[in-house]
């Protein structure tokens, strides 16, 4: 039999990923972090979520990492992180579209007054309010890999005018994009809703600072579906205090879970939830980490690799 | 000069279509139900929302009816409605983009368990609730009219399986159809979120009823942006105490304003908003609007006409 496939995460536990991959490629020998690992050296491949950091290095033979989330700043975080193997990422159709129902949801909820209905219901009123034709409410998306893509095609699809926000150009058909520092300015000044899924990179920590909620219309609302440490956090809540800032829905946080003494849990202007905006679904995800087994053990070139320089 | 163009409205002031309408026609004689209509001899052509029964009759050389909502009900309850004078309607892409946002918000808000994460956030508690596979989550959509057709569309492309049931048969890409009342049960007992946008009609009046109910897997949710009379109120109400419906979205009520002693207004699973769900929007409505006016000067067939028998 071939080399053991290690199941590395604390938050879920990998049943349904060893009955995908077990019909594909017939019995495996499957181990989970929690029932433990037994001889790592067994290990050819590792499915990891937030592993412990050290973890990977110890496995003596692992040949191919699979990063159980689109986003692989859980793994560059590990500075022991063995560079000699393959890193590869989950492409997830079905993760790629909870992300987009996610930013849709809160934009619209943003955009059609939600909030002022359910209180006119509670007050058994009666009230319409006045419309904002979409044309007025363009969506800006920082982050055009395949989530950010996604998203923001669906926005575009949907009637908003749509513009989105790269490190390098990119083109997406009904999309205004932009790219580079330079162009953040104008972006933004546009964004009256601002929806961030940039890779956690040392590029774009901490860019959801003041300066870049200043550059944004006022009235804008934030929804945070990339990493909790793009946002500083005090400054963030600077400008909802101040009222430049309408509302932010945040699924990511600097500490997750998100400390119960946090501000943000209370904060009237504040939607948290517990990063959920995508989970990763096994059935859509599965076929691609498929494909890459197969390729590693026939000698091929891999699918979805991650390169630790850019980060992504 | 040509006619004279009333506004017919007790709900909006009609003053961006009397802008829109000079801007493509030149000078107009724009007359207004709230300002006084004059002699009402003159009046060539009836913007109308609500009419009151009889008025329209009472215009001698009326030649056009325009209803200011794609619905037409509103027209048809009047009968001494001259039926000489050519009805049409509006066609708003504005207002059909308008009731597919509507319809996907509650929707999503449905599939991604927001109630209970308010909840979670209220008691300051991280809780990721189990995550359902839009696999499986159907969303049937009743009419595929223009709103339905472009609703139904929106939700197939967010990922749903998406189905669609209209009175004759109709194809729309990436929508499995029904149509007539015998493919009623099979479209119902798959449909997880059902979304109503009937005209309402003869036939369609009250169709949401017990047996209706009693069709949809149990769990299902309900979002009504049809008419209110689709709806028998007395057997939503049953469904929903039951625990059959999980819960439901409604805009339009069998009266409007909904009565400040409606059960709806308190009930836990009803979420109501005061018919915003499409407002018409006059930038996007007007064109269709003001290419009929020139075919009726010019004597050209006219456009999006409305058959009084079929109702729409």
């Amino acid at each position: 039999m071939a080399g053991a496939i290690a199941y590395i995460s604390r938050d879920t536990d990998g049943v349904a990923w060893e009955k995908l991959l077990t019909e594909a490629l017939g019995p495996l020998d499957f181990r989970r972090l929690r029932d433990g690992l037994g001889n790592t050296d067994d290990i050819e491949i590792a499915l990891a979520w937030k592993p412990q950091p050290g973890l990977l290095a110890s496995f003596k033979n692992l040949k191919m990492i699979v990063s159980l989330g689109m986003g692989v700043d859980h793994l560059l975080a590990d500075d022991k992180l063995p560079h000699h193997v393959a890193i590869t990422r989950i492409m997830d159709d079905g993760l790629v579209g909870q992300m987009a129902e996610f930013a849709v949801y809160w934009a619209l909820w943003h955009h059609r007054d939600i909030a002022k209905y359910a209180a006119s219901q509670k007050a058994k009123k009666w009230k319409p309010e006045e419309f904002v034709d979409s044309i007025h409410r363009p969506v800006g998306v920082m982050g055009l890999g395949t989530i950010g893509t996604d998203t923001a095609k669906k926005f575009a699809m949907l009637g908003f005018p749509t513009m989105g926000w790269s490190r390098t150009a990119k083109t997406v058909p009904g999309v205004e994009t932009f790219h580079g520092r330079d162009a953040l300015p104008a972006f933004l000044g546009k964004s009256t809703i601002l929806v961030n899924v940039l890779p956690l990179t040392r590029e774009t920590r901490g860019l959801l600072d003041k300066k870049t909620f200043a550059a944004l219309p006022k009235g804008a609302f934030l929804i945070n579906m990339g990493r909790g440490a793009h946002v500083v956090d005090d400054d963030l809540l600077a400008a909802l205090d101040s009222g430049h800032l309408a509302g932010a829905a945040l699924d990511v946080f600097n500490t997750e879970p998100l400390p119960a003494d946090h501000p943000y849990w209370a904060h009237p202007k504040v939607h948290i939830t517990p990063h959920m905006a995508g989970y990763t679904n096994p059935r859509t995800a599965s076929p691609g980490v498929i494909e890459n087994i197969k390729r590693l053990r026939t000698g091929q070139p891999l699918l979805h690799t991650v390169d630790p320089k850019t980060g992504y």
